[in-house]
């Protein structure tokens, strides 16, 4: 069975690691936000997709989540040394993906084939496919007024308190090349334990894809990010009660209700299984903290064990 | 007295280090080649301005002449991960200045602004201007066909012969802001012992340059780049060969008649004086080889005697 993971960054990558012992590399195909991409010293940094790359390859710094483990900093010392002070942390193996994608993409090669190209170098066989080859920049309105998403995320920390989102130039972006085709021939979908506004939330704005999501005929399955109300990770809690909507995995459910079969919550909220099950979507609780390999493992297997 | 360099890189910043313990910090301003300029993995590198400004800050790599002295390569062992084989080794300080001159550039700031910026962040005092804000890329016309010069330079390792040169645009290329002033205000300048044909012939090449050396008021002395006719490094010798030129001081001598008032050549090539003396200029000699700190600062106190 083919199988297509939606995915965001940190959170994603993790479910994707523990995922990738049930299912064969030939039949996933793992759709990643490209809504945080930015700009950073005219490089163009993709956070969610080299989390996801460096994750299933083995090679993520374990300590933050994101980046390559044991990298040096000396590039960003040196930019230190004429006056920069960048506010993203960039080590040196991190940098020479960005180096390589920015000049690759500058000589007309499209996102989806630098990605695939990265994923051979870095001996991935799942199939790692940029949400759009468009860029789509997120701009999060905020008391403060819009912020670009890395500013908001990183520099201010996700304090202002959040309005609403613009995923930028969405409206004439199309999926990259393979999405589609990916989902069409899927027999399941999970939407993995990500941020459903800033991470999923660029996915789904796509022209179609949410609509297709409706009408594949695949077994939509979502992982909530949301364990007893709080978020475990990120600003998924403080968004959800920003925009006014109830801080939950049955609140997560609800934003994904149109497309989903099943929703995985986890066993603290047994209590949300009826208000989740009044929505049409079948309720399955599991233990959803990934605080170790083992429990990650387990999870994906919970997810894997709905879809047979 | 105010003194301008004409200056390529390694041999050129050699020198440099010498001359100024000599001049005073304020009364030395340095024009650099910017022909040898290039694009490495999509980043704007300049080697004969960056080899001048780290040799002058004191944090050249004393091996190699270029780049930055115990630098590491962690970004160039990422890119080879990726695929890459980039035939231009960058170490990871070194990448930062590129970076940081690239982004400079696309936010629309010209290259001597950011040379300027760059060697205050270094402590420079001495004024480095590159030759002009336009790039003048080197086309080295050779038995092979015409090629970019760093492909010449380090890929094909001087190895086919040289036919000519073009510096590509350069007829509308303008001296960088201060060249023209600097020159006019001069009342010596020093061709440094650089290559004749690809790191002053550049210079040379910009338009009312050279009528400009003609005309100022300043006493103009170059420093031979060939000792009994062989270069101390690079393809000097092998050009004049290949040009069918003397391959001598005094063929070097030739190339500056027009505008050269003094010229110092080896002691090995006192044979040389008369032939030198029948152009019209004034020949000196010293001890020209620079393998030495003492040496390059004695051949340094010799130029500045010619101007006493």
């Amino acid at each position: 069975m083919k199988i297509v993971a939606l995915a965001g960054g940190v959170g994603a990558a993790k479910f994707l690691s523990g995922l990738v012992h049930s299912v064969p590399e030939e039949d996933l195909t793992v759709v990643v936000n490209t809504g945080d991409d930015f700009h950073w010293m005219g490089l163009y940094v993709c956070p969610d997709l080299d989390t996801v790359t460096y994750t299933l390859a083995g090679r993520a710094n374990p300590q933050t989540g994101w980046g390559i483990r044991d990298d040096s900093f000396q590039v960003l010392d040196g930019l230190k040394d004429l006056g920069c002070e960048p506010w993203f942390r960039i080590g040196d193996l991190d940098l020479a993906t960005h180096i390589y994608r920015t000049e690759q993409l500058r000589s007309g090669r499209s996102l989806s084939d630098i990605t695939r190209r990265i994923c051979e170098r870095f001996g991935i066989r799942f199939r790692i496919l940029p949400m759009t080859d468009s860029p789509v920049p997120t701009l999060v309105h905020t008391t403060e007024g819009a912020l670009p998403f890395q500013e908001y995320f990183v520099k201010k920390r996700c304090a202002p308190p959040v309005l609403g989102f613009t995923f930028q130039g969405v409206e004439s972006a199309k999926p990259a090349p393979g999405v589609d085709e990916a989902l069409q021939a899927a027999g399941a979908v999970v939407i993995c334990p990500s941020n459903p506004f800033i991470s999923i939330g660029p996915i789904l704005s796509l022209p179609g894809l949410r609509e297709t999501l409706r009408r594949i005929p695949a077994q939509i399955a979502a992982v909530t990010p949301i364990i007893a109300g709080e978020a475990v990770k990120g600003p998924t809690a403080a968004m959800m009660r920003q925009l006014g909507l109830g801080v939950s995995a049955a609140g997560v459910a609800k934003l994904y209700q149109d497309f989903i079969d099943d929703f995985v919550l986890d066993l603290h909220d047994e209590q949300l299984i009826s208000e989740i099950t009044a929505l049409g979507i079948r309720a399955h609780t599991a233990r959803t903290l990934m605080d170790s390999a083992d429990a990650t493992t387990r999870l994906a297997q919970s997810v894997m064990e709905i879809f047979r």
